[in-house]
């Protein structure tokens, strides 16, 4: 009899998304950053849910406030991913009863304060009693202009682009991040982005998402690795999870053109990579040229 | 410095709420059994989210099947309630690494069989490892034809019905339960609802949500107090919480008639009391006619 750990995280997830029947408005089901669903001709939600638990994502003694940020940045982020709008979010917690009071309202605080600088209407919840905090934010956005960017469309021949540092999200940045909404609406609008992720996993395993969702290879390019000043190895930056900074497929034929207009300066843009047949999978280009496979995975529940 | 059992589950979330800061076209937030959204001139979404917990809601030896069930239905009694179609479902889940992928499979097999049986699509999802089985639903609905019911519409002079029986959910029903999707369709295509609340705090709490929001009183008639076989005193069919019946005022002109073209043989209606003015609250006029405030809450988290 196999167990959970046994069976995988990702084995799990494809055996229970075997078993969805899907109305015919579902445009994309599990599978992406978020669900798509067609609710009329030209109005499409994107739909994400998010659980938090103490002790697995964040501890008792982290700022509450941060807490609730992260709560809310993460589906924020995932919306973001697919070229939306955050909109409306829904919050299920559950807290000790014992719980001092104060630090429940501090990660409502943090909730709301976040809620409100991306337009977020925090619409409905949940309470229950449990010996851990455990938040769950799910989140619906809208896809302005019927765009949306999924994970599968990224082409032989496209570059890899990532904004922000990469490895720096165990030293803390994993409860104070922004999603990059803003830097999102701008690529979606202005460019013909192909395939899009944000980075909760790791860089490996996420560029692993979009490579096997559109059934291609990719290279990495070593030197060009934006690695954070608070990643302690360049693993960091390959494997941590949590960064939340969006990793996305454009033409070449684009690249030198949005680094150019990139109007963001206080968020790095680096193109890391591109985008090959599938043959070789995932590789990395060293320092010296040479190729290699890229091993190992990110972030696994089980 | 208080703790959340000090302060209380309504008055932690009357705090929350007041902290929300919501878009114009959120057209009821917390508060209901779900959130109603006007996304565009004629179309209302509701929204809402249900968390389940090990040990709280459940017991990891029970039934998985049940439990997946259990998750979904919550979740579609709270849409139906509201008068909504349930139409798309976001599942997140936190399992033990060691738990046997049988029992989690087994919740999915039973989420998905009732998702299917009232026509929902699961889209979407987050995996995650705890100590304990997690499992949250959100919902999204359709309100058709712009109707929605609310908890805070009651009119003095409407009678309050019930469906069902009450007081039973303990000895196993609220594993088990089907919510009353197609009653309340029913109910809201051909009878001027007033207000309606599915039943999950129990009779006594959630009338009493009903009438605290409507700002009126209410008395319940003892004698017509339908109780399930399996409830072990009439208490419990006042005070135990997950019937998920339906609770609902209507005009007393239309109580006749609504109980005459009931069309749902095996689901019973009963008319079990009044809306009254305000001033004296919930009250149980018992089986020799004598009135008495009703006494205690249902069910509270902490």
């Amino acid at each position: 009899m196999k167990t959970l750990k046994q069976l995988g995280e990702f084995n799990f997830i494809r055996a229970i998304a075997k078993g969805c029947v899907n109305h015919k408005s579902v445009v994309k089901g599990i599978g992406d950053d978020a669900a798509v669903v067609r609710l009329e001709k030209n109005l499409f939600l994107l739909f994400t849910t998010d659980m938090l638990i103490e002790d697995v994502h964040f501890k008792r003694n982290q700022a509450a406030r941060f807490i609730g940020h992260k709560a809310i940045a993460c589906s924020i982020s995932d919306i973001a991913a697919m070229g939306g709008v955050p909109r409306y979010a829904l919050v299920s917690v559950a807290f000790p009863k014992n719980l001092k009071a104060s630090i429940a309202l501090d990660i409502y605080r943090g909730m709301h304060k976040t809620a409100k600088k991306f337009g977020l209407s925090i619409i409905g919840g949940d309470t229950n009693s449990a010996h851990k905090i455990i938040i769950n934010v799910s989140m619906c956005g809208v896809a302005v202009g019927k765009k949306f960017i999924l994970r599968n469309g990224a082409c032989t021949g496209d570059f890899v682009f990532v904004t922000g540092r990469l490895g720096g999200s165990h030293a803390g940045r994993h409860l104070k991040f922004l999603p990059r909404l803003k830097e999102a609406r701008f690529l979606v609008e202005r460019y013909p982005v192909n395939a899009m992720i944000d980075i909760s996993d790791g860089l490996i395993s996420d560029l692993g998402h979009i490579i096997e969702m559109s059934k291609k290879g990719a290279v990495l390019w070593q030197e060009n690795i934006p690695v954070s000043p608070d990643a302690k190895t360049l693993e960091d930056a390959y494997y941590q999870g949590e960064d939340f900074e969006l990793l996305f497929t454009v033409p070449q034929s684009c690249a030198d053109d949005l680094k150019r207009r990139w109007p963001f300066k206080k968020v790095k843009l680096t193109c890391i990579g591109e985008i090959t047949t599938e043959g070789k999978g995932l590789r990395i280009k060293d320092v010296k040229g040479k190729l290699r496979k890229a091993k190992g995975l990110g972030w696994r529940h089980f």
